[in-house]
């Protein structure tokens, strides 16, 4: 009964998420859909990651979190819309809620949305929101098994951002082991490996996803 | 309508953790529902308290997973009875699936039964599995932020295990703001700052966990 239930959600959810896509893809618009565990750093990476490309780009944010606006804070000074959805313990975002709040940008001046989905590797992942791409975040100190654990959404990303680097030294995380399992879950993402929090190595993100942005319709 | 049905999921849920409960009751086994995000130690937690604890008392293990064994080969060496429940995709444990193994456990010839949750912060707390209590736990790396964003695994546990404390010189954790918050959010949870990896602090953790064990269905 509760898997009927299930598939009347994700239905549900999915003929939202094609409307959501075409209005965007119409708008030329770019959507990021931003999943990791609690604390993997998706918004340090949005510090970073705005603090590069807020002047190249018209952005916008949409935060998902389950009670409080304290990421949305954190990226307040960079001036560009942000909208915040609580989801008041639900722990994911679906499409529904973000057509709702599309209506606070400006689509026609816009050229990417980023969204950071509730903190959790399982249910945001079966969430289609109407994105352009899926982007995973993992941070070192999850450790190595992450991928063969929690492999939904690595097989959904298009690219994944391993955070943290600068703790390997410290922990017991071993990038073989963890290559080697991401490779078999999927082996055309993108990947690359940062440290948010002390701004190492994120040259190479900051080219893939202008890319990204750049070209989001041709071809 | 989607809060109806989550309301009959949760209602019917509640009904057979009644049934686990009343059960382990009558058996005067104990139940831990440890729950944590992914990676934040709930396995090298157990590694350590098996350690400590197995030949002190009689032990079983239920390992919730998304789709591998792989803590519950990481706990085979105790020689103690492991369950492994794979959800198959499904985000927490419910009280359906541990009444159905509960079967393999000897009841009458064990003292406690521990159960590592699917790793996600949100999920798993709003789902009672007729656990004695909750423990959560939360690693440095997640940030200090966790208990006010994610309120309510740590409004419900028992206690909490801050794990990776030998990280926090490496990371911009705040020991203040962390226990403010957590404060805020429960002010007589009994907490430990430890690490699992290396085994540092686990003393008191150890004391307390086999306090609980002895003590519980006195007074």
């Amino acid at each position: 009964m509760e898997i009927k239930i299930m598939k009347n959600i994700l239905d549900r959810n999915q003929n939202k998420a094609n409307e959501v896509r075409d209005l965007l893809t119409s708008k030329r618009v770019l959507m990021v859909n931003i999943i990791s565990s609690p604390g993997a750093g998706k918004t340090t990476l949005l510090e970073r990651t705005l603090g590069e490309l807020s002047e190249k780009f018209r952005i916008g944010v949409i935060e998902g979190d389950i009670t409080t606006d304290r990421d949305a804070q954190r990226l307040k000074r960079f001036g560009i819309p942000i909208v915040v959805i609580n989801t008041g313990g639900g722990c994911h975002l679906d499409s529904h809620s973000i057509s709702k709040v599309l209506d606070h940008f400006d689509l026609d001046n816009l050229d990417v949305i980023f969204v950071e989905n509730v903190g959790n590797l399982i249910c945001p992942s079966q969430f289609d929101l109407g994105e352009t791409f899926k982007l995973a975040v993992v941070s070192v100190a999850e450790g190595d098994d992450k991928p063969e654990k929690y492999p939904m959404v690595f097989r959904e990303a298009k690219a994944v951002i391993l955070n943290k680097i600068d703790l390997i030294p410290h922990t017991n995380f071993n990038n073989e082991n963890f290559t080697s399992d991401l490779k078999k879950i999927n082996d055309t993402i993108a990947r690359f490996d940062v440290s948010c929090t002390r701004g190492d190595d994120m040259e190479r993100w900051f080219n893939w996803i202008s890319g990204q942005i750049s070209n989001r319709y041709s071809g």
